[in-house]
């Protein structure tokens, strides 16, 4: 397959970042450091810019991108809106690829005179064979380039492809789903997208063999008909989730002063959706449910039917199976033969083994009381919690007396549970969907959830942090496969 | 007003915990432990009973009930399902007043032999005027009394009663609650329902004078006629939270099975609620919500209008208010005047005053902005995050090197945003809304989620973990409230 022309722009071999403060601790914001911590310059060369300061950390900084050495591939402007044109024919004269612009204050503001100015520069940049990111956003992820826009995010490149139009909701999917053990090819914030924007990135992942699901937090779609047309080229050969912000009259009025995005319709973005192949979320939380689910097993569920097992005790138990029950699922009763053949091992006092199921068996015939759950007529999935427990002796995560010791003991008894549902699957058949809770009553059981999430995802088991978001999900993923009938098998 | 006949249940002067197993550490349970650690000893007689065991801790054990010195108020009983009979018959020689069945393993397994021995215990008991709370259940948590069933639990008293079928439902209550700052009059946990039932609970909570909230999970109504009644009584005069669980097909068949539940249907459940101006729960996430809005200022409000501040950048707000207008509230734009006024300090690049709020005016006209703002026309209630920053000089709390100093900074970090919270509602008489969102996000703000909640509770500020639930929980409240009309206005 032929380079996609935006290839290179997630690749580039030289950056420079523009700063513009003297203070020393800012003098090139967050930009500079992420690269750093990210390791870019071990890969690349990485030019820090800025008239007012010589030197940080040790490396020359130049005082215009003029006085880098070249060539320089990437821009990232951190300068003042009143700046920016300047910069604009720095990086014409500097024949650079591309250029991303923290730098906010056009076009989003509802100010004519602004938005005239983000439109000169964009034809300035055009006419000179330069593409531009943003303004007004935070440019680029990509763990393979060792390119990241805040501290602490992963270098391990993993096959989801964001693009978002807002630079703080692509942190927050980077960071939540990144705790969900999610690992991403490429992301790309572009704020206004003045110049790139999302039909140009929906074409690029479609087509990029690093990305098998695609997801986007999009507020405005600047042109219908391309957009519409790339989601379908998209959605038709990847997994793509799609969350559209702006879609109420509040919330349009906020997407509005935000991006300067206009007005959509919720049932009109939902039929696109839809119409393409795509799925469309309703929230945040939604978005990374499906991801979740694009990206493991979830995505296979068939049927409706749900064994719930552990997790929490009796209401517990009939609160979930409510939960099950409204998103469309069903929690059926186990046929009578696995009843019996469980009573041979559980005691009748404190326990169901009805579905759902909540009982304590021996130890040495958990595993048994597992398989005959998962092999029971009429379940098609089964939604439980992490069941692995230290045995007595050990003693849990919590006795251990040292912090590290404890965290390690933890990702150790996350790593075993997550083992054992993956075993269950490949057992039974029967694709594992695992729940693990937050909060206080969580913590009480030792369990670190974030550390279940990750060793749970390593094993290409779906986990969520409640069973309504669970049962809810598989609800949305049946949907899905079902109105992609006559497409590409894909989800 | 007379003592209630319940009363002396939730204040025994002395208590036996008649534990059985024979090994060192689990010899009585949780229970005694729990208590020992509520410091229940130093204000009654706390007298450990178990044959195989001849001390606890120092402390001097029992052979059987009836060799504890005269006189035990309240037995807890952990003893297995066969003995049971037989220690009802001890505390009929020993003329107690109450006895807690932990014990399970009755008419909750479905086994009609079971049940019959259950309600041949019961009718023994009741005919020596002894009252039983279970079986199949975690008992009591008072505070004042300084009875507790799980270790861990505050001994602050407060003014939320909880009543709740499932032990493990009231566990997490009271753990999920304590973590947002609510305290407790009285809990109990009453499983089966064999002898005291809600209906008992619901009139003794409406009649408390250290309870002004109420909040039951109820599975099953035993008798329907004496449960609407005794909801309509404590409805009309305490704010009532009702959870039931086991509505759909799946929860009723969990509910059955758990505690021996029958079916109910959602739509007779929500007419009972609103008839008796109690207020229906639909899931745990909500209960913990409408508690805290019944015992905060969220309670309160009167329009739908809401002004949207701080926490998280475009895009959040973008899809915050998208959730604020699907809960059937708004986001007006602000007053031209209004915008006028901010525009005076706040510069129109990267910050918007239209509302959302997104901006960062100088440290010195925060409290101008927020005024401004809480004072607009259409502005009903302010949805803000913690605004409070500590100023560059004095770092963050997460720059604290020792663990205890951070959590010292945080909590004092929280409480000046809870503070101004509540100077902003003082001053401008509009009430204030707390978001605080958990996650990875948050914990970057270097904001414990739970120091916010907890002081903002103190300050009389309703605090939800997010936009979504806040607006949910405020229609909420103003749907109830509306359909109280007629009745005593109490919320």
């Amino acid at each position: 397959m032929p380079e996609h022309p935006l290839d290179p722009i997630f690749h580039p071999r030289a950056v420079a970042v523009i700063g513009v403060r003297s203070s020393r601790k800012d003098a090139f914001g967050s930009f500079y450091q992420s690269l750093r911590e990210a390791g870019y310059h071990e890969l690349g060369n990485l030019y820090p810019v800025n008239p007012k300061v010589d030197e940080i950390d040790g490396v020359k900084c130049y005082p215009s991108l003029l006085d880098t050495p070249d060539p320089v591939d990437h821009v990232i402007s951190q300068v003042p809106a009143a700046v920016a044109p300047q910069l604009v024919d720095q990086c014409i004269a500097k024949k650079v690829r591309s250029i991303h612009f923290f730098t906010a204050g056009f076009g989003e503001t509802g100010d004519e005179r602004l938005a005239a100015v983000e439109r000169e520069m964009i034809a300035k940049l055009r006419a000179a064979g330069i593409r531009a990111i943003g303004p007004n956003c935070m440019g680029l992820y990509v763990p393979s380039s060792r390119l990241a826009f805040m501290e602490g995010f992963s270098m391990e490149p993993g096959n989801v492809f964001l693009l978002s139009q807002s630079g703080a909701n692509a942190g927050e999917i980077v960071g939540e789903l990144t705790g969900r053990g999610v690992r991403f090819s490429k992301v790309v914030s572009y704020g206004n997208g003045a110049d790139l924007r999302a039909h140009d990135f929906l074409d690029y992942a479609a087509t990029d063999p690093e990305t098998d699901v695609v997801t986007a937090y999009i507020e405005g779609v600047q042109e219908g008909r391309a957009f519409y047309e790339a989601l379908k080229r998209c959605a038709r050969v990847k997994r793509t989730i799609i969350l559209k912000g702006g879609l109420t009259q509040s919330g349009t009025r906020a997407a509005h002063s935000h991006t300067g995005s206009l007005a959509g319709s919720a049932a009109i973005f939902d039929a696109v959706c839809r119409q393409s192949g795509a799925i469309r979320a309703e929230t945040m939380e939604e978005l990374h449910d499906l991801v979740v689910a694009a990206s493991t097993n979830t995505r296979r569920i068939t049927g409706r039917g749900v064994a719930l097992i552990g997790g929490g005790g009796g209401g517990f138990a009939v609160l979930s199976s409510d939960a099950i029950d409204r998103e469309g699922l069903t929690v059926p009763r186990m046929p009578a033969e696995a009843v019996r053949q469980m009573r041979e091992f559980i005691p009748v006092a404190g326990s169901s083994v009805n579905n759902p199921i909540d009982a304590n068996p021996p130890e040495e015939r958990m595993e048994d009381m597992l398989r005959i759950v998962a092999r029971a007529e009429g379940i098609d999935m089964v939604f439980m919690g992490p069941m692995y427990r230290p045995s007595r002796n050990q003693g849990s995560p919590d006795a251990q007396p040292d912090r590290e010791e404890r965290s390690k003991a933890q990702e150790e008894m996350a790593q075993k549970a997550a083992r054992q549902m993956r075993a269950l699957e490949d057992e039974t058949g029967t694709p594992v969907v695992g729940i693990v809770r937050s909060g206080r009553m969580a913590r009480r059981m030792g369990m670190s959830t974030e550390s279940f999430f990750e060793a749970a995802y390593k094993e290409g088991i779906g986990a969520y942090p409640s069973v309504a978001r669970a049962a809810r999900t598989v609800n949305q993923v049946l949907e899905w496969r079902r109105y992609r009938e006559g497409l590409p098998e894909i989800v």
